[in-house]
């Protein structure tokens, strides 16, 4: 459906996930990459967990638990059990066939692989033939400066505290983005933005070292995650307010990403709200896998038309 | 029941925990401590993982599963079934709940704590009041040189090879044991060496620096780990065809330990293979929490008729 020979997508965790889902149906595998926001990476138990890549593989290998919105289908939770059993934290649950992903993982991090290496031996294992790949390889942890609980790490925030209100969020480790990353930007044709929140998921990717510079240079099209003012998943639209003062709506979505976009994919009704930018009003809120393949061709065919 | 101000029990896994089982009902939490095997620790999926001290807290726990014979009862396996899905080894298998004695295990670990304040730690949870503690906080391994294969690390001679003959055991890494297993050793006025293996989970024990000579000063009395020739659990009586040329009895568990012994408990009809030492015959096949504490019970008295 595509004459782009190579389409990156940036993506987080669920709204990107989907949407890449989508994009993996339409765009052959050889031409696809998918850079993947590892900023809200965290150790939990121990173990090296990666909410947004693991959301993002899960979802292609078509063994996401999508009603839940995190971990795997027909999950069981036996570790979770004992870990309260020992008073461990339990504010975020790892299901147990979940946990053998962050146990492979650790492993392999602790006799030093790298964290692209063992998401692609992850993948291959889960039947997942798009590229997959971390936006770092190095340690980059987005923190929330909260209004009324101080500095937080990105999953207290979010999971354990229920997003309470931001006053900034920042990034913290090495800006270096993986070389298959900014290689892939270098030989894209067109980039995507996922619907995935600015701010927390694409930002983080955004603010490694010469990849803004790539995604202005390239045609890029970016998906609202806002629908009828609200975010599909998250806290996204308090954050519109906090942040940046602005209604949520794809009009803020536009003007955070500013010069970057190329053209705005969003939800029907909300076309007015975006200014002097191409504009592509559909259903933007994914059902299953033949509905994410429609917006996946239409996000191609609108990129085509602005050609 | 004892006159025994403080006892010490040198335990491996299963047949050392049931008696600790017995010898926690009859002894005052106080006056009881249990000096563990580490000897075949292993790192498992990245986890450090300590059967014998395992077996043992769970056992005191009253949550072993006894008819298998290793981990916790009511278990599941969703971890494995994830691991083998991944290509991970499979051969030593790890229930879900028990993993969660893994990982609060290795995270404390790798925060620098030491294997006797984990073990602490997770006694405490369990609900575990003996005092149980590893023989070492150090990495000290047992390697088996077996005749067909090599030299193979313990559980992999063990479980994945399921014990094929051996030429000879050995002990790697630095022979310190804990002080408070030596503080137990020189307060104890009774030292019992569990129906364990004695190549396999007692000497390595015996084998660090300070206990030998500990247990030879001690009054000290052996449970004899042979039933009718056969070993209850394991390898044994092949081993002691092996490397001791000896007809599997309670004679050879009697030479093994030669100038230790005060005493030795051994199966009924076993005594006449005992030379020169006071021998009490009896049922030394444990069956449930009652039986341990009868068994227990008849040690302490032997063990009192002996002062």
């Amino acid at each position: 459906v595509s004459t782009f020979r190579n389409v990156v997508l940036l993506s987080g965790g669920v709204g990107g996930a989907r949407f890449a889902h989508g994009l993996a149906q339409v765009v052959d595998a050889e031409r696809l990459t998918l850079i993947v926001n590892t900023g809200d990476d965290l150790v939990h138990w121990g173990l090296y967990v990666c909410p947004d890549l693991d959301t993002v593989m899960y979802t292609l290998a078509g063994r996401a638990d999508e009603a839940r919105g995190w971990g795997l289908r027909d999950e069981t939770f036996g570790v979770l059990d004992g870990m309260r059993a020992f008073g461990a934290p339990d504010w975020f649950a790892l299901g147990d066939r979940d946990l053998a992903t962050h146990l492979v993982r650790s492993e392999a991090l602790a006799r030093g692989r790298s964290l692209s290496d063992v998401t692609q031996q992850l993948c291959a294992a889960l039947g997942v033939r798009t590229r997959v790949l971390p936006m770092c390889d190095t340690p980059r942890r987005t923190l929330i400066e909260s209004c009324d609980h101080g500095l937080l790490a990105f999953q207290e925030w979010l999971v354990k505290l229920r997003a309470p209100r931001v006053k900034a969020v920042h990034f913290e480790g090495a800006d270096t983005p993986t070389a298959a990353a900014l290689a892939a930007l270098d030989a894209a044709e067109l980039i995507v933005i996922g619907p995935s929140n600015p701010y927390v998921s694409i930002d983080p990717i955004l603010s490694l070292s010469g990849v803004r510079e790539r995604v202005a240079s390239k045609p890029t099209i970016a998906l609202s995650p806002i629908v009828h003012g609200r975010a599909v998943k998250g806290p996204l639209a308090e954050m519109l307010r906090e942040l940046a003062g602005s209604a949520p709506g794809a009009g803020a979505i536009a003007v955070h990403y500013g010069e970057l976009l190329s053209g705005l994919v969003v939800e029907r009704g909300d076309e007015a709200s975006v200014r002097a930018l191409p504009v592509l009003g559909t259903n933007t809120v994914m059902g299953g896998s033949t509905d994410r393949a429609r917006l996946a061709r239409e996000v191609l065919q609108f990129a085509e038309g602005l050609k």
